[in-house]
């Protein structure tokens, strides 16, 4: 492999010391850039874009040939592990996820098993080994999961959700059978994610979009205990490199001491918690990455820039901060003031580090 | 006015002994109940049920009829107050509501007028001098409004909203105009809320129902700081009782210390947030209001009464505890489960205090 031109992202993971603060925006291969369209539409369907290693490659490398952007993430969908269970993973125009089979019972539940990812999701492989050689060390790559809970929503609610309504009921009348059915989901993700290692993600993020919508209890149980058990089986270490962990619950502020007691390297932060605050719970356990409101990408330039400021100040001096939004970048903003975006994280963060 | 048979929920508010800890339900005046829809049927669509006086003090007691409930609440509408600013609220049938004007620009905000609620909103007063008639002292009358940002972001998106993004792009582009805007609305709440308190309202709830999408410092600016501004302008006493004021953001578990700084009497709690951590975070400022997953009204009822004992273990011993769902109960509910957390919360609670 070849060497690391810009290696920031992983330093900041490491709470080790950067030039400036590293940045990257979730979603940032997507609908709001137009030559991502222009890829999309070539591919036909989203899972289509997903499955054609050549065309997951290209979207990925899109916004790092426009922006100065300090890492790379895999383009995939976080359902790939319900698809590869052999759920039958489809997206309607104009509607989110669906799944062809349903989970309705316990014995749905425990039909399913834990996937071979090598064997079931090899275009996932094949993509991150592509990619690592295009980028040909100008950042890091990192992969990505889905959390358990948030992929049991969707494999029990047969797609997209409001309230999670037979997720929720299932958890509360069968929490063993549904515990079994996270414990697969986890053992998954971590195979799922060690073999994204061993294929070349030198970085890793489980996205636990739904972790918001449970109890303070039941986020322990259900989200946070098999994001837990993925956390013990990951592989520390690849090609000479520590592979860091960055926790993301949307809607997980109030967690956020129990989230830093796992051993992750890192947590995500969505925009409601003030970076400043999640600082002083944390400590020195991990890095923190976030957590600007995607939607301030729809106001004036300078107000972006004021508002990266804002956070950069909040977050204070010192090691361990990855810019980032709180979610991910949506379909209608103007790339110009993504643009911004980047351009000010860089330029205004030198200040808070030892040059 | 006729004696108060049942004071629990007001004492509670105050935080003074009670012998088993009260209970209402968020829209506990709703869909799940076959006798609601039967009257929704004879008054034809929402509004006009809200604005027929009979009718809508007949949908606010059916549910203490049903079950030992410690307080009623209006019956009505949190956008009654845009409505009455001319902006022309209705409602399609499976949809949320809709505002027949848009506002579009600083020019179209700078337009609207405080409200003068005996003149605009004379049915909602003439509803509330029903009720209490009706309730005869059974138990108290809550009444209730909008937060100012919730009713800014139905007024500048045109209704409901995933994003907030119209609301939120003027909020970061022109902080001026939309502070003129909430400040507009805070003080025609202040006013809608003294109204109902005059007319026989003897505590008062703020549903801030979408300020939990805000980030931390446009929470404190945009939606507390207008809560702010309504509690310092409400009349504290009427008809020689104090009148509490429960402040309810939901998803606005990180900010209850500051919540519990505005001088209201009461916090309410959405499910996520521990309330056993929210008592040790507010002490003694203020009473807490929750919060048990509405999803939870799904499970069997011994889950149900399960879960009540466990909220209840957690707040513990004590004086302050006003039981509750974290958000409003949802249609699909059967009435039988409703009945197990009633009953649960008063037989469960008995051990909590002194009796």
């Amino acid at each position: 492999m070849s060497e690391l031109k810009n290696d920031r992202f992983l330093r900041a993971l490491a709470r080790e010391s950067v030039d400036v603060t590293p940045v990257w925006m979730m979603r940032q291969a997507g609908r709001y850039l137009p030559e991502y369209r222009a890829t999309r539409a070539k591919a036909g369907d989203f899972m289509s874009l997903c499955m054609n290693t050549e065309l997951a490659c290209e979207v990925t490398l899109q916004p790092l040939d426009r922006y100065p952007i300090d890492a790379a993430i895999l383009f995939s969908d976080i359902l790939t592990i319900p698809d590869a269970m052999g759920l039958g993973l489809y997206f309607e125009t104009g509607e989110g996820p669906r799944f062809k089979k349903s989970v309705n019972s316990v014995a749905d539940m425990d039909a399913l098993d834990v996937i071979n990812p090598e064997a079931d999701l090899g275009y996932v492989m094949d993509a991150v080994r592509m990619i690592r050689r295009e980028l040909n060390g100008r950042v890091p790559l990192i992969g990505f999961s889905g959390s358990p809970w948030t992929l049991a929503t969707y494999i029990v609610e047969g797609g997209s959700s409001k309230d999670y309504r037979k997720t929720k009921t299932f958890m509360y009348n069968e929490p063993e059978a549904f515990t079994r059915l996270l414990n697969k989901l986890a053992d998954s993700v971590a195979l799922y994610l060690n073999a994204q290692i061993k294929a070349g993600a030198q970085a890793v993020q489980i996205f636990d979009s739904w972790g918001g919508a449970l109890s303070h209890q039941a986020y322990l149980d259900f989200s946070l205990a098999p994001m837990q058990r993925i956390v013990n089986q990951l592989i520390t270490e690849h090609d000479g490199r520590k592979v860091p962990v960055i926790m993301f619950t949307k809607g997980g502020g109030q967690w956020l001491n129990a989230m830093a007691d796992t051993g992750v390297q890192a947590l995500g932060l969505d925009w409601t918690t003030d970076i400043g605050n999640a600082r002083a719970q944390v400590g020195d356990r991990v890095a923190l990455q976030g957590n600007m409101d995607p939607a301030i990408l729809n106001a004036k330039p300078e107000r972006i820039r004021e508002e990266v400021g804002y956070i950069l100040s909040r977050f204070g001096k010192g090691n361990g901060h990855v810019f980032n939004l709180g979610h991910g970048v949506t379909p209608e903003i103007d790339p110009d003031n993504v643009g911004a975006f980047f351009q000010a994280v860089h330029e205004l963060s030198a200040e808070y580090h030892e040059n």
